[in-house]
């Protein structure tokens, strides 16, 4: 039932240019109805009883922003009744209601496994296993680095960090409310009984053993835009981020040069996603005369490598080995920015495959054998 | 949007042979949810405020019979608001919810026209207009007869022997729910904005004048079952009737013949939707030694031809007319049963045409020119 949705979107787009939130969530959720049903309906031919519930039989309350609803509280007494009766329960992801306007609302990016998170959290579960097409989480994409290696355990910390900087494992927001609400998360294959990878949160007094680096997570669908010539005084770059704001791009990485003492003038950097770029372009030349700057320089061929493990909190040296081996390997570093347990750097797009799969052999990150990769693309 | 249900139906039977009614409820509501939310984009497109509903969110309350779901409340509390907010209200007709397990449940047949006519019923509407692919309701079949007149207004009694006789511009079931709650229905053309056909319910004072025939169904849709040779004692048809009934079969007409004297047998003949005949005549092929009987007949070439008017009450001999007409036009009659205001008679099927311009003639119902037929065949 993959494409559903691809051809619902598709549908609305012929009907409006720009169709309504709300009708837009009715139409949406039809997908995932669909699914369920079916998947019940075949699990109930082999013998099994099995019953499917929309978001709104699941208690799944949320506000009102229709197509990026937040999750507001869940109250699971259809399932848990269900689940006390033995049978599967099958729950619609993505979807929930507006208790205020009684309207459908759907949870947007990344809002099946969040829908999965948050159920396991109301339900006071063991463990959340979510159900992908690869192992778990690697050190390193298997596809860039042979010899990446599964990683066993997590913390939610440094998963959250892996997924910002661009796995493709899980997404942040789930891993964020499995944070928040101590709920364990098991990553593993759909195609294989394999223990995958289980993100913990230190809440059941499950710890995961320091190591200085969990991974290396690689993003290419970033750009970057520099704003050239900007004058350095008080208050611009906040003008220029406000502005940029109001585009409701992304912004990820921001770097500021030291302004040059004799012009005056500074030229600011920042990475976002590559599909918010056209947008941000537009809207800040549109506003060049007020903010004064000299040009907008545009850049889709860079590519962005993250190093995160929360041992880095207590091993020195981890930037300079970095650097070093981005240096050896011949990779020039155009960006970098760093938070507690991460480190990201920006390169050249063509050079990434080979920055990651140095950074991978320099912390002695290489597996004895290949990875074993599936057909799947992972999300 | 036509085909989403029956392809909808197609992937439950791929999933499993007899799907469960709660899940394949679940399944079918999907594909008026993605009509009804892209039906409300496209008006918001034009510029004039539209909200979907699903039918829980019409208050559409059904007892829990998947599949051929009762209505049994109406609570259109959102519907009402939308319209008081001068917003146009889209409600996804042939489904509702259980309150009592909370389920989503469908209508079954009809159930898009009964919805329309409860959602009226329930907001004291004036009208409930229904929109189809003919202008209204006519005197015979225009596809049959050319001279056939539409019917500017009929009586929601005759409406219901007209559409129990295989009328089929409107259900049954939404035209008793529209005579008990006192609904006027206006069907007419989607097509067109001629006025279409009002059926009264004598509640809001309207009347019709009683017509002696308000006009002639056909339905080629049945076949005959004649149990041949039944001892004639007490209670051998209730038995007869009794086993038809288990296989859930709806039986039309009925007739016995006298019994011959000399041995104490009769034959039991009977009409019902030709797609339920094998079923019931495999059901009593095997009690023929139970019941007693010698042999069964099966014939689908039959046609049924039904005159429906509240003026014959007061209008005697309308019988005889009918069958003089037949016999002019060297049509057999081979079985004959009658209503208050309906006399129906059973032809061979391939004589069915004929009989019904002979019908239609002899009582002058025949108009100045020909019908107008559009490409749409009904419903």
């Amino acid at each position: 039932m993959g494409d559903t949705t691809d051809e619902l979107v598709d549908l609305a787009s012929q009907v409006a240019p720009i169709p309504s939130g709300r009708e837009l969530d009715m139409l949406l959720t039809a997908g995932e109805r669909i699914s369920m049903s079916l998947l019940a309906m075949a699990i109930k031919a082999m013998g099994v009883e099995a019953r499917s519930y929309t978001g709104s039989q699941a208690g799944m309350a949320t506000d009102a922003r229709h197509g990026s609803a937040r999750i507001v509280e869940v109250n699971p007494r259809r399932i848990r009744e269900a689940i006390e009766a033995g049978a599967i329960a099958i729950v619609a992801g993505f979807q929930g209601f507006n208790r205020g306007t009684g309207d459908i609302t759907t949870l947007g990016r990344g809002g099946s496994d969040t829908t999965a998170v948050a159920l396991a959290a109301a339900l006071g579960a063991e463990v959340c296993e979510i159900y992908t097409d690869v192992d778990g989480v690697y050190t390193a994409d298997p596809r860039i680095v042979p010899r990446a290696r599964k990683i066993d355990r997590v913390s939610s910390e440094e998963m959250l960090e892996l997924a910002a900087a661009g796995s493709k494992v899980l997404y942040i927001r789930a891993v964020e409310y499995g944070r928040r609400h101590g709920v364990t998360i098991h990553v593993r294959s759909s195609f294989s009984n394999k223990e995958g990878t289980l993100v913990l949160n230190g809440q059941n007094g499950e710890t995961v053993e320091e190591a200085m680096i969990a991974g290396i997570a690689v993003d290419l669908g970033e750009a970057k835009i520099t704003v050239v010539g900007v004058p350095d005084v008080p208050g611009k770059a906040a003008d220029i981020f406000n502005l940029v704001a109001t585009t409701e791009a992304n912004i990820d990485m921001i770097v500021q040069n030291v302004s040059a003492a004799e012009t005056g003038l500074t030229d600011i950097s920042f990475t976002l996603p590559m599909a918010d770029g056209p947008r941000v372009v537009q809207t800040l030349q549109g506003a060049q005369a007020e903010l004064g700057f000299e040009s907008i320089q545009y850049d889709d061929q860079i590519g962005k490598l993250a190093l995160v493990g929360a041992g880095m909190r207590t091993n020195s040296g981890v930037s300079a080995k970095l650097f070093t081996a981005l240096f050896d390997a011949g990779i020039n570093i155009e960006m970098i920015s760093t938070s507690e347990i991460r480190i990201s750097v920006v390169t050249r797009a063509d050079t990434i495959q080979d920055a990651v799969r140095a950074v991978h052999t320099a912390f002695e990150l290489d597996a004895d054998d290949d990875a074993v990769v599936y057909a799947g693309t992972g999300r």
